[in-house]
């Protein structure tokens, strides 16, 4: 199965940029006639024919469309702090993608060693694990926020935080999600959020969570939050 | 915290080797007084202060030792392919080893691209994570294997393979894991298991499961399993 993303996909024929022109011709090597799938990144996934091998601009038609392919059961947005090391952000982005994510929103905290991240390149990181795992919504990353304006903004659904400061109050995420919901998680810098960090989040209806007793990397920790949203949503 | 891997620690002293003494003196710049962690990788916790900085040779007093430091409640051995890109089985060895995993068996199937692993290179990836992630058992990584040779090998406990060959008998994790038990986890190359590799396992008394409908590729799946199995038995 080839996968071609098309976000600006148009019916009932399309065609290809050049640079997935040239991937479908020159690299696929993919003659006219044959089969490809595209998928638009809000839902939709097509089955097309080529029409034309130009290596510049392959002309597709288009045979078939689903929408709401693999439409998932719930919503789930993760703002995590940016790593110092990029590539751990990297696969989280990829892995995350893979497993099943709607959103995520890189924050800048007090502790942040990483104040800046180029978007341009966790976006084609995203596409390819999109592309890879068949998905045909593609994870919205939103442009890098501080903390304090991020927790200004509204989110309807379960709002949960996962520090390490000591705290009675932290539960299971399993003993807090109701099903096919929706679900915002922060997840903090290598140095952790501060205390004041943490407190400005709880005051605003945050709760705090767990993920045992493992001391978990910043990556680590972002992708185990995913893992339990997802099964406890399977 | 600093944490030093020492599995040939001895009592009521003991010297760092010169690489490590390098790391105590010459990078944490640690003085004489000083406290460090050590751990044997197999259980043991120790807490030691630093009677002499020599670069080459750290002596050490233990002060306390804490044996079976957060033993795990049950026992997990994942037998994965290596991935043709290395890079994505040791990211996946440095996350299970955060998760919680106890052995790992590289296996080369009919399909594996891979048939060759470097185990010393590997083995200090998971002593970094270890460390890292202040764990005193280290887990135990065997040498490449056939599958065919690996599947005469015993095992107690629930065997369950990962497969994407049709079968309508595939179960989800949950519904095949008691709490507590052994398990071991077969996990194909980036093209799955053969037909006939799945059905000899099959045979032997392997149960097959699914991950859900998402394609992940080889080392997200094994990391999946990782993550249910510690997630049934947190």
């Amino acid at each position: 199965m080839h996968i071609f993303y098309t976000p600006d996909i148009t019916q009932p024929t399309y065609t290809l940029n050049e640079e997935e022109s040239k991937h479908c011709v020159r690299v696929l090597r993919l003659p006219v006639g044959g089969i490809i799938n595209l998928i638009d990144g809000i839902g939709g996934f097509y089955t097309a024919e080529i029409l034309s091998d130009n290596p510049k601009k392959v002309n597709l038609k288009i045979l078939q469309v689903e929408k709401e392919f693999q439409k998932r059961n719930h919503y789930l947005h993760i703002a995590v702090a940016p790593t110092k090391n990029i590539d751990r952000l990297e696969w989280f982005l990829e892995k995350a993608t893979e497993l099943g994510i709607d959103e995520i929103t890189p924050i800048i905290s007090d502790r942040s060693e990483r104040k800046i991240v180029k978007n341009d390149r966790l976006n084609k990181v995203i596409t390819s694990a999109v592309k890879q795992s068949i998905k045909a919504y593609h994870p919205k990353l939103n442009e890098a926020i501080s903390l304090n304006g991020f927790l200004k903004m509204p989110f309807e659904g379960d709002k949960l935080i996962a520090h390490c400061v000591a705290d009675d109050n932290k539960k299971y995420i399993a003993d807090l999600i109701q099903p096919n919901g929706n679900y915002l998680i922060l997840i903090g810098p290598e140095g952790d959020f501060s205390l004041e960090e943490v407190n400005l989040a709880l005051n605003i209806g945050y709760k705090p969570i767990t993920l045992g007793n493992n001391r978990l990397r910043t990556e680590t920790a972002a992708l185990a939050t995913c893992f339990e949203v997802n099964y406890l949503n399977r």
